[in-house]
């Protein structure tokens, strides 16, 4: 995904217009409702849902004392104005993906995802168990926001091809769709990279305008019905490992709710996240299949190209760590991942190929 | 783990005695107080953490008008009497593994853990994206309870030998401590399984009254000095694959709270789930890793022997399909697995191997 393709689709003139109006959060008959302004076009499947599932959390637990109220993006404001409509008090909540924000700084992207870092599972345990919340926190503090990861798109596929990829030279000059850090991976490969929006793609793969494009996932990708422009599908990508959603509550406002409705915030939040990593998933599963069986042909990424993706990867991560933030967070990361990933791909990861292979063969 | 550990950790007979004292649900001064028992002696690492992240959960968002009070192993009930406590009325809520309830039928398995079954994140899908969730709250149904899962230990480790084990063969005649379904299949492979509580593994181990034992994983293991009786550490095992921890709410208690308190408890038990895997995991990485760095060496089960786990859980699992409701769950995971694997398996587990793989060689 990218952010052009959310500016076009939500109506980003009229959401500008409806921003100057400045929105405090509502105090009414024992009920406060905190406005929360998305990155997501009402409705859009599977984002959404972790929108809706936040705010029926809250408002639910909460007895409808607190009443969170999302709007799709260019209802309040702009998709990629829901930041600076929570730092400077237009809205009371954002809910995006931080690598969004990666304008107003860098290390937002590891709270959502970066190339070659975390698994869901990974960024799981990183956030909730080796101090990750607290470095969400710490980034937030300084812009005046609260966030908490809230929703998870799981894997997001390493895209279709017009042809096969084969060596990493295949990817020079190549016309490829790929917004963010990955697309700067793919440049630093010799790519040319393109950012399209989600309603433009079709249409440029048919017209050889592209020669491939990453989007989200089986289960939306079928959506953009990308299979019927594409032959050669890979599902695994080094550019989104495990796709973060958040929410951010300005920090004053957060600071003015009761410890009942700051936990009320956190604990929704978090159930949000694996509700909505589930659903990525299981919604994922049956659209790869109906891909297959409609006659979609997966393939595997060669080593020699992962090797590429690595080394491009460690370069464009590296062109940031000046940014003592940025490296702080960096680092972080990645001694948690070691951590972690230590013993998961020997546990896990190992039992789970074994049980693949013996299930197929018996 | 296994129920004669809890047993004996749990003094049953004071447990055993203070049950005759019939427990109502508490109303008083607006707040509602409702017990919980436990299959856990209190404070033990990792699982405890799950009882007191879901009664933490429930106190503070409700804002202190639903209290769980958590009672350990033998406090008011014996650990493996807790479900019946439940259903009886004597106790409100427990919290414990739900394959401690096969005695009440065998289904329970399904919704902790199974040889050859579900992953954590696959047991997450299934729960929350797939259907499982209703499946667990039909059986529970015919129980009278309200069962969530509210805690989840990740994989837990294939064991710790005294010797390699190279072939299927090596398993006949094997003095193993492996409880449940899992001892099941290591009978029907020729091993002569013994099911000790934590506290006489060691000693067992010492004395060659055992070859070997399974545990947790590395963070528990650790705890219990294995790495110093058994030089074979093996940290994939079949046995479970990904162990989720339960409340279960007496049906009676359940109707009668408010549509707020009932959703609290249900995010609140769906919060305490992914925040209990994340500690395991974060936990047990640096175990391992010590136990590494003190010389434990790692080694995996070749696809023989995993071959020979493989039929033998089938064999285990075929042997209650005469059962109708284990049929229909059995079946309803197996679909769900094959639906979530099928993607992971080309996206997440391909993806992790290559980063894995490449960043090791960076």
């Amino acid at each position: 995904m990218d952010r052009r393709s959310f500016l076009k689709n939500s109506a980003l003139g009229g959401g500008a217009a409806a921003a100057t109006t400045l929105a405090a959060p509502a105090i009414a008959q024992g009920t406060r409702t905190l406005s929360m302004v998305t990155t997501w076009p009402r409705g859009l499947a599977g984002v959404w849902d972790s929108v809706e599932r936040f705010a029926q959390n809250v408002n639910d637990i909460s007895g409808g004392t607190l009443v969170v109220e999302p709007k799709g993006a260019g209802e309040l404001v702009g998709a990629l104005e829901s930041f600076d409509a929570v730092t400077a008090g237009q809205a009371d909540i954002y809910h995006g993906a931080d690598y969004y924000w990666t304008g107003q700084h860098p290390a937002w992207a590891f709270f959502t995802a970066v190339p070659f870092g975390m698994t869901a599972p990974e960024l799981m345990t990183w956030y909730y168990g080796q101090g990750g919340m607290a470095k969400h926190h710490e980034l937030g503090e300084i812009f005046g926001v609260r966030p908490f990861i809230a929703g998870q798109t799981a894997a997001q596929g390493g895209g279709w091809f017009r042809r096969e990829m084969k060596t990493p030279e295949d990817f020079q000059g190549l016309k490829f769709r790929m917004p963010g850090l990955g697309g700067q991976v793919l440049t630093e490969m010799g790519s040319s990279v393109q950012v399209l929006p989600g309603g433009e793609i079709y249409q440029a793969l048919s017209t050889g305008a592209l020669d491939g494009t990453e989007w989200i996932g089986p289960w939306s990708d079928e959506r953009l019905g990308l299979q019927e422009v594409c032959d050669f599908y890979y599902p695994a990508g080094f550019h989104e490992p495990g796709a973060a959603l958040s929410v951010g509550v300005n920090l004053d406002v957060f600071n003015s709710l009761t410890p009942t409705q700051q936990r009320a915030i956190e604990v929704s939040a978090g159930e949000a996240h694996q509700h909505n990593y589930a659903l990525f998933i299981a919604n994922n599963g049956p659209a790869l299949q109906r891909l297959m069986d409609g006659g979609v042909k997966t393939y595997q990424f060669s080593n020699e190209i992962w090797d590429a993706f690595g080394a491009a990867s460690q370069t464009v991560l590296g062109s940031f760590m000046d940014d003592e933030i940025f490296a702080d967070v960096h680092d972080h990361v990645m001694a948690a991942m070691a951590s972690s990933s230590n013993w998961m791909s020997q546990s896990d990861s190992a039992y789970t190929a074994q049980r693949n292979r013996v299930l197929a063969s018996l």
